[in-house]
Parts: structure tokens; sequence; C-alpha cells
């Protein structure tokens, strides 16, 4: 039986010690392959570059462990490991671990989550993990036993089309189980730290403040502050099917 | 009565003919503020900047109008413009007109829709306008009508609060009308064009083709195909609802 074929990435960067983190736990699971942007990539959105080349650069060959790293976005290690190195698609990927929470909005502008979405895009059950905290120096080892649970269970059920998964780990000493939810609504109340330069030209640093807009218990963040993992069935219908309706004054012919 | 402040924005760049077309449309109807990459960002996603300064170039102050342009993302020129220049929320973001179609699962890619949806998620009625070729050398007019038409229904009867408008226009020397649509199913069928450098060094560029999976009469892809302008509204809601009973296997608990 082949072994599967397993396509790790990230939006940190390469180098972040959750990506590194995650390699030990899913090599496991089947033929690793990495590929992952050379330097970090936070918040890069659902971005593409086609208005420069890309280039991979090759750490590790080895067998069933093959890491690369490229000068592109999250979404381009996807598209350059399915179609310059797997010439084919993996049976999963997963990308994370994420330093730093991609629950509720968040997840549009991760480029974590954006590369399970492209994975997910091309029909593959695809996993984002993302830890609570911007600390880097932690112990990861507290979380394995959940992360292994969901990538087992995706592994023997796989996941319905189009479905992807966004799980948070809250950054506690023990996690107090999973929670299946949804994505609470909420926004950033944003904010820029405008600074003068040495020349007198002024330059604006962005900052932001997480605004909750939700009181429903059946959400992400809610499962989060309680201790526990979340974990929300993603999809890639972005339609407002409720309100095709309201808009029906519209439809309009020119006839 | 306060005249209605329009952010206009784009991923195309401040110099783009789509925009400056769209600004030319949006004059009468209120206080028009632009704030546009310097740069081309096509592909940009939901990216943000804050690994880097953003700085802000003033191109005209006039009563009624107000030009800038900035060294970020689209969704960074939302952020900008709310902040630094308007302090405050516009009552109208408006997008593009995009040089080629952001119909379908292009939305995701699409740096034109994420500022309109920055837009939604702060609250404020937001539409993207694109049209369906990347040819520059345009008449945009027969294109106007439509685009008066869904800005008036907008600002009259507003939107649907969390609701945006992802609007696509074939290019047709004459549009037979409107239609309110859902977006089509569809993926892209990635490829990329490897090529040597004088140096022995490989790199890729994307290409890629359009893949419909979705034979609904009812699509976005459907309505231009037959010559209509779509309209689809857009929510922030990615959770696929439907799924949460059936992973409900992942909920436990650590007891």
């Amino acid at each position: 039986m082949t072994k599967k074929r397993i396509l790790i990435t990230n939006d940190d960067g390469i180098h972040a010690p959750g990506i590194r983190y995650l390699i030990d736990i899913m090599k496991p699971y089947g033929d690793v392959y990495v590929m992952a942007p050379n330097k970090p990539q936070s918040g890069s959105g659902h971005a593409i570059t086609f208005t420069e080349p890309l280039r991979i650069h090759n750490h590790k060959e080895e067998t069933l462990y093959h890491e690369y790293s490229c000068n592109g976005t999250p979404v381009d290690c996807v598209k350059l490991a399915e179609h310059i190195v797997l010439k084919g698609l993996p049976d999963l990927v997963v990308s994370g671990i994420n330093h730093g929470s991609n629950a509720s909005i968040n997840v549009i502008y991760s480029g974590t989550m954006a590369a399970v979405i492209e994975g997910n895009i091309d029909g593959v059950p695809s996993i984002g993990f993302s830890l609570d905290t911007h600390r880097e120096d932690i112990d990861f080892e507290p979380y394995r036993k959940s992360i292994e649970r969901i990538v087992e269970h995706v592994l023997t059920e796989s996941l319905p089309r189009g479905v992807c998964l966004n799980v948070n780990i809250p950054f506690v000493p023990k996690v107090k189980g999973m929670r299946v939810c949804r994505q609470a609504h909420a926004s950033w109340i944003q904010g820029f730290d405008s600074r003068e330069d040495p020349r007198g030209g002024y330059y604006h640093w962005l900052t932001g403040k997480f605004n909750l807009l939700d009181k429903g218990i059946d959400t992400d963040i809610e499962a989060i502050a309680n201790g526990y993992v979340s974990i929300v069935p993603i999809q890639l219908d972005f339609t407002a099917h409720k309100s095709i309706e309201g808009l029906k004054g519209l439809n309009v012919g020119n006839e």
C-alpha cells in the first residue's frame, strides 16, 4: 500500500517553531512534503504571485521526508508543491502551527488558513492549526494529542467535499477537550501608530484591537475562552444565499 | 444635508484606466475619497501589511475630491483611508473597475474584492465592479448605466448588514441587463511555466486555466456568459453550517 502524501505549509515561514513541531507530529502519518515561505508571511491572506517568478530552495530530500521553501505566499506554496514537487495532489494538507489565533474573522487575513482553503479548492482534505499566542518560546507538547486526534479523524473519515477545518488551540497548560463550532462574528477596531521619520516624512504602523460582536455560546471564540480546542468547518461559497431574494429589484433587463 | 462620503479603491493601482473611469462615474454622488495602491496588486487577496510601515502620497485635494495612493494592499487602502484620511467610516466603498473577472472562485484571490469585504467588515455598504477582460484600451461607457443603477440602489436601499456586492460585467458591446445570482463553483487548473535563468537557476511563472464545476443556470458565470451583469451578494461567514452536525464525532472532552 502506498504511503499517504502529506503536504505541510504555514505563513510564519520555514524556520518558525510551529511548523517544525507540526512536521515532527506528521512524520508517522506518511510521506511528508514541506513547502513553506522562506520568510514570515503573516497576514498575507489569499495572495498569489503572478507578476514575479517563483523560486524553490531544496533543503532536505530523504526517504519519506522532503523539505523545500520558496519566495512565494502560503497559497503559492500549495500550488508549487502540487505542480512542481508532487506532480499531483497530496492526500492531506496541514498548515501551521500558526503563532497566533486564526479564529473568527482572522480566517480571512490568515496566510496559514489561505493555504488550507487552497488545498480545499483542489479537493484535498485540509486542516489549519493555530495556537492562541504569539510567543515563540513555548512547549507545543500539551497540544500534540488534540492535533493527532483531528489528523487521524480526517485521515480515516475524510471531510465533506468543499469543507476544510480551521482548528484553534487555547494557550493553556491542559486543554479541556475539543468543540466543533461556528466562526464568531467579529471585527478589528483598527488604528495606526503614525510616526515622523528623520527626513520629516510620515509613516504608519497598522495596529488593532479584536472586537467580538457575537454573544453565541456555539462559537470558536467561546470554545477557546473556555479552554477547548475549536474546530470550525470552513466552506468556499461566499454567496449570501438568504440575501438573493431581497435584491431581486436589481434583476432588470434592458429590453 | 451632508454630502455622502464615498471611498474608491482597487487592486490594479491608482493609474489603472478602470479606477479613473469609476472616479468619473462616482463624482456626482458625493464627496469622493480615492486611496489606491501605488502599483498593481492583482491577486493580493485579503493581505494586510504589518511588518512594514505604510506611507501615503497625496495627489489631489479639491473641494469634494481627494486623491491619495499608498504602498499598501487594497485592504490596507481601506484601513488607511478610514483611519488617517476620513477619520471615520465612509458611507460607501466602491472598488474597481477591475481589469478582469472576479466572478466565481476569483473572489478569493482578488484584491479588489478584498477591499470590498474589508469595507463590509467595518459595516459600510460596499460594492466591487469588475469587467471581464484584461484589455486596458477599452471604452467603459457602455457599462456606465449598469454601474450607476447599482450604486443608486445601494445608496437608497442600502444592503443587509454583513452583505456586500460582487458585480461582474461581461465584455460585450451592450449588456442585456442585470442578474442577482450565486457564486459558481469552480477552481483553477494551475500550471507553471518553468524556465532556466542565465545562471542555471530555475524559476516558475504561475499560469492557470479556469475550471467551471457548476452547471447551474443561477450562477454569476452563467449570467456573464449570456451577456448579463452578475450581482452576487457576498457574506463573511465562512462556516460550513451544514457540516457541523456530521463532525460531532470530534466533540470530545478530556475528562
